[in-house]
C-alpha cells in the first residue's frame, strides 16, 4: 500500500489539478501505436480476445458460480461470441457486497485511491484485449473501440476517482474547536468521517460498455462503496476484463475482490430490477434508454445517477465555409453510425437559407451539401467503413428502414456499406429526412442510430427556440451551432444554458460535436431530461457519501 | 457594487476559510450585550416590535397586494399579534419571480455574494426587533430568540452563501484547451457557466423561523435563483423583517426586490402546495413535519432539501460524574421545552445500571437523578422560565398531557411553570416516562416537545443497536453518548456513522447536544430519514445550479 501511494501520488495530484484547470490532460495515450504500446500489443490483444471465444471467462475472483451464461454476438460477424460468465443470484451478490462493504468502508480514501489508480495502470496492459472485445460487442470500429473503451475510459475513471478523493479530503478529519466564553474557553475535539452510503449498482449500456460504466464504478469505489456492475447482456466482455483487473489488484493488496463484482443476467432471468430494488442497494448509476432510466430514478431510498436519451440539435445560421461545415457534420452523423449519445439528430435550418461569408445560400443547397458530404464520406473505402463501424442492435437498422414510412421527405437514403474485413457486418449509413418545424411529433424524440432530420424553420430565432424546447422537454447531451454573428452566438449560449445543454460553436476540421474530453468537458450536465448526472462534477461524487461529525470536550 | 465587493471581501474570504478549517468562527456576536450592540438596542428592538402589532407590515417592496392577512399569536400572551402581511396569488408570485430570475441569473456570483453579505450586515441592526418577533411567535425565551434568530441565523446564512460562492468559483470561467495532434495542435476556447436552476421555494417552520430558513434562502440567492419564502403562518414576522432588509439592499443596488419574495397563506387559502407543485419552481427547501416533508421530496422535477423529524437518542454507558451528566441532560431536554430538532428524546439505559467511576450505579438511581435534575432546573426561578420559554403550539402541550395514557411508567410529571413576565404563557416542563426496550411502538417516533423516554435495555450493545435502528428507520439529527470505555466509544461512532447521525460524547458543563455551531458542525447529515440536506456541505449548494460548457475553435 505504501508503495502504491508513493507510486501514484503524482498521477493523482496531476488529475486533481487538471480537474480544476480543465485544460488538455490525459494519462493514457489515445494513439494505439506500436511506439507507445509495443510492437506486439495489437496482435497479442487480438489473440487474447480469441482465447475468450466459446470459453468460460475464468479471470474473475468471484467464487462458486451457480452456472455459466452468455448471450453476446458480434455485429461484425453476426455470430455468437460464446463467452460464458459466472452467474450469481441477487442474494449472493448482495450478501458478498455487504461483507465487502464493512472492509472497504474502513480503508482510508488515500489507500482506496492508490489501489484504484493501480488498477487503471494494469488496465493499460489490457487496452488491446478490451478494444477487440468492444468491437465485437458494440460494433464500434477498431479506432473508437481502442480509444473509447481503453484510454478515454481510463481517463474518465481517473477523473471520477480524483474528484472523489478530493471531495473526501476537502474537510479536516479532526480539529480542535475553541470558543471564547468570557471567563474560560470551551474546547471540543471534533472528528469528521465521510461515510460511504452502501452498496452501489452500476448498470451498463450496449454501446459504450466501459466508457459509460467506469466513472460511476470508480466514483463509488473511491468513496468506499462496494460496486456490483451489471453490464448490458450484449456487451459484457469489455467490462468483465476491467473488473477482473480491479479484483486482482484488490486481492493482491489484501482486500476482498467482492468489493467489485460482475453481475450478469441469465437468459431466462434478468436481474437488474431485482438488484435495483434491493433495499441494501443505496447508489445506482445507469446508462441507457429513457423508460428504464425513469424507472430507476423513481426508486425510493436510492441515490441515482442517470444518462438517458437526448435529442441533440445542430443550429445552422451563418458560416464562412459551407463545405467544411458539411464535412464536419457528415463525420459527426456517420461516426459509429450515429450510435453515440452525443451524435446530432435535429438540424435546424432556416427555410430562407443560411449566410455564407455574407451571401445567402438557399436551404436546398445546404441540404444538398450535407447529403453530398455524407455520401462522399461513407463511399470513401479508406474512410467510410472505419468511421461507420457496425450497428450494435438490429432494432437500430430496423428503425432506419422504418423511417421510409415517416412523415417527411427523404433527402438521402441509407445504403449498406460493405466492410472490407467483415463481409457479414451489420452496417447502415446515415439517412437524411426533411421535416417541417410544425411536425414536432417526428423530431421530438431520440431516433437512435444514423438518422438525420433537417428541420425547416422560419429563421434562426425559431431554430434556437425549438432546439431549446427539445432539450428542456426531451433532453440533450450536445448541441452544435454555426454562426458568425456575435449576438446570435450570445443568444444561443443564453438559451441553451437554460436548457442545460453544452454548445460547440463553429466546429470544422478534426474536432466534432460528439467528442467530449475527460478533465475538461463535463459530459451530460444533469440539467435536462437526458440525465441527472455529469462526468465529473462534484455532485457526481459527493452524493456517494455522508459527512458525519463526532465531538467531545477536551478535558483540562 | 464595487464598494460592496471591497467592503465584504474579507468577510467572505474568512467565511470560506472557516468552512474548511471548521474551527470556531462567527461574524455576528451572540451576546446581546449593550457593549456590543449599543445601550439602546434592546429597548429600540422591543419598541419596534410593538409598532408591528395590529398593523400592516409595510416594509416589504412587493407591490399591489391582493389583501392583507395574518394569523400569528404569542405563546407568551396567548393573544393575537394582529400583524398583517401582503397576500399575493401563486400566479403573481411565480410571474414576479420569473421576471426577477432573468435579471438575477446574469449577475456574477461575486456581485451576488457582495449584495447578500451587505444584507446580513443590515440585518445586524435588526437583531433585537427579530428577537422580540421570534419570542412572540415561537415561544422561545429571550436569549434563544436573540441568538438563534439573529447572530446564529446570520452566521448560518453567511456559511451557505460562502459555500455557494466557493462552489461557483471552483472551476474556471474560461480556458484555452490545446491538444497535441502530431503535426498541429487543436485549440479550443472553452467557457463554463454555473446556470441557476430557477425559482426556489423555501418553506419555513413555526419554531425556528429564521435559523432554518436563511440557509436555503441564501444558498439559492447566491447561486442566482430567485426565492419565494413561505413561512409557517404562525411565525411570519421574524423572517418578514429579514426579507424586507434583503429587498431594500437589492433595490438600492439596482436589482428587482422580487428576487426575494415573502409568500403568506390566507386563512382560507393555503398556498404551499400550489407553490411547490408549480412546474416553474425547481428548488424547494423545507423544514417541518415528516408527512409534508415526504410529500415535498416526492414531487417530480424538483431538487429538494429537507429537514424533517427525528428520534434523537442518548446512550448512557459509563461516566465519571453522574450528577454533572444529569444536569447537562436536564438542560438539553428543558431548553425551549424540547421543541428543538436536536433535543434528545430516547434515553437508552442498561437495566443493570451504568458505571460511574468504575462503580455500578443502578438504573433506578440514574432515572431518579435525571428526574431530580430536571425538577431542580425548572423550579429554579432564576433559570427555569428562561430556559423553558413557552410552548409554540397547543398541540405540543396536548401531546404531553396525552402521554399519561401511554404504555410506560411515569417517572416525572409535567407541571406548568409560571413565567414571571408573562402570566398567560403556555408553558410545559419536561415529563419523563419509563419504557421497556420491547415497546418500540412507543419510542419509535418523534414525540415533539418536552417528552423524555427512559428505555431500559439489556446492556449498552442493545442501547447502541436500538439508537442506530431508530436513526436509520425514523431519522435522527443528534445523539449524545456517555462512556469512558474507548472500545464502546469506537463502536458507537462506527454504528452511528452508518446511521448518518453525529454523536456528542461526554458533554457536561456549558455545552449541550442540542447545540450546533455554524462553520463547524454540519447540521443534519442528509444520511437518514430526518432529512436529505445538511447545513452546509457542498451538496447543499451545488445542487442549485448546473455547469454548462461552451467551446469554439481558436482560429489561427
Amino acid at each position: 500500500m505504501t508503495n502504491l501511494k508513493e507510486k501514484h501520488q503524482s498521477a493523482l495530484d496531476a488529475a486533481i489539478k487538471a480537474l480544476h484547470e480543465r485544460k488538455f490532460f490525459t494519462l493514457y495515450p489515445e494513439n494505439p501505436s506500436p511506439e507507445i504500446y509495443g510492437e506486439t500489443a495489437d496482435k497479442e490483444g487480438r489473440d487474447k480476445y480469441k482465447t475468450y471465444l466459446n470459453n468460460n471467462f475464468a479471470e474473475l475472483l468471484q467464487e462458486n458460480p451457480e452456472k455459466w451464461v452468455g448471450q453476446e454476438d458480434s455485429p461484425y460477424t453476426q455470430e455468437k461470441l460464446g463467452v460464458k460468465y459466472p452467474y450469481f443470484s441477487t442474494e449472493t451478490l448482495i450478501s458478498r457486497a455487504e461483507n465487502a462493504f464493512h472492509q472497504w468502508r474502513k480503508v482510508s480514501p488515500t489507500d482506496r485511491a492508490a489501489v484504484l489508480v493501480e488498477s487503471l495502470e494494469r488496465l493499460k496492459s489490457r487496452f488491446f484485449d478490451i478494444a477487440y472485445a468492444t468491437m465485437h460487442t458494440t460494433g464500434q470500429a477498431y479506432m473508437m473501440s481502442f480509444q473509447a473503451s481503453g484510454p478515454h475510459a481510463a481517463d474518465r475513471a481517473l477523473e471520477a476517482l480524483a474528484a472523489g478523493f478530493e471531495e473526501q479530503t476537502r474537510f479536516p478529519n479532526q480539529t480542535e474547536w475553541e470558543k471564547p466564553m468570557g471567563k474560560y474557553n470551551l474546547k471540543l475535539n471534533k472528528i469528521w468521517v465521510a461515510v460511504p452510503k452502501g452498496i452501489s449498482l452500476v448498470i451498463g449500456c450496449s454501446t459504450f460498455p466501459t466508457w459509460n460504466t467506469v466513472p460511476g464504478m470508480y466514483a463509488s469505489l473511491v468513496t468506499g462503496n462496494p460496486v456490483i456492475i451489471k453490464p448490458h447482456p450484449k456487451a459484457v466482455l469489455p467490462i468483465a476484463i476491467v473488473i477482473a483487473e480491479v479484483q486482482k489488484v484488490l486481492q493482491e493488496n489484501g482486500f476482498d475482490p467482492n468489493i467489485c463484482q460482475l453481475a450478469v443476467d441469465a437468459e431466462d432471468h434478468l436481474i437488474t430490477k431485482e438488484l435495483a430494488e434491493n433495499p441494501k442497494v443505496k447508489l445506482i448509476d445507469y446508462t441507457g434508454g429513457t423508460t428504464f432510466g425513469n424507472y430507476v430514478e423513481s426508486l425510493p431510498g436510492k441515490t441515482v445517477f442517470t444518462e438517458k436519451a437526448g435529442v441533440n440539435s445542430i443550429i445552422l445560421d451563418s458560416m464562412t465555409d459551407l463545405d467544411k461545415v458539411a464535412q464536419n457534420l457528415a463525420f459527426s452523423v456517420t461516426l459509429y453510425s450515429g450510435q453515440m449519445c452525443t451524435a446530432p439528430q435535429n438540424f435546424f435550418i432556416p427555410e430562407t437559407g443560411v449566410m455564407v461569408n455574407g451571401e445567402n445560400v438557399p436551404y436546398e443547397t445546404v441540404a444538398q451539401k450535407l447529403a453530398e458530404a455524407v455520401t462522399g464520406l461513407v463511399n470513401n473505402p479508406k474512410a467510410g467503413p472505419h468511421v461507420l463501424g457496425a450497428i450494435q442492435n438490429v432494432a437500430t437498422s430496423d428503425r432506419v428502414k422504418d423511417m421510409a414510412a415517416m412523415k417527411g421527405k427523404s433527402v438521402l437514403d441509407s445504403c449498406q456499406i460493405q466492410n472490407p474485413m467483415f463481409h457479414e457486418a451489420r452496417t447502415c449509413s446515415p439517412v437524411i429526412y426533411e421535416v417541417n418545424a410544425e411536425d414536432k411529433e417526428v423530431y421530438s424524440k431520440e431516433l437512435f442510430g444514423p438518422i438525420v432530420l433537417l428541420i425547416k424553420t422560419k429563421n434562426t430565432d425559431e431554430s434556437i427556440a425549438l432546439a431549446k424546447e427539445m432539450a428542456m422537454e426531451h433532453g440533450a447531451i450536445s448541441c452544435g451551432a454555426y454562426t458568425t454573428d456575435a449576438a446570435v452566438k450570445e443568444k444561443i449560449m443564453d438559451e441553451m444554458s437554460l436548457a442545460g445543454t453544452p454548445v460547440s460553436f463553429n466546429l470544422t476540421g478534426g474536432i466534432y460535436v460528439n467528442q467530449n474530453a475527460g478533465f475538461s468537458d463535463f459530459h451530460v450536465t444533469g440539467g435536462n431530461p437526458a440525465g441527472n448526472a455529469s462526468f465529473t462534477n462534484p455532485e457526481f461524487v459527493i452524493k456517494r457519501f455522508t459527512w458525519v461529525g463526532f465531538r467531545e470536550p477536551i478535558v483540562g
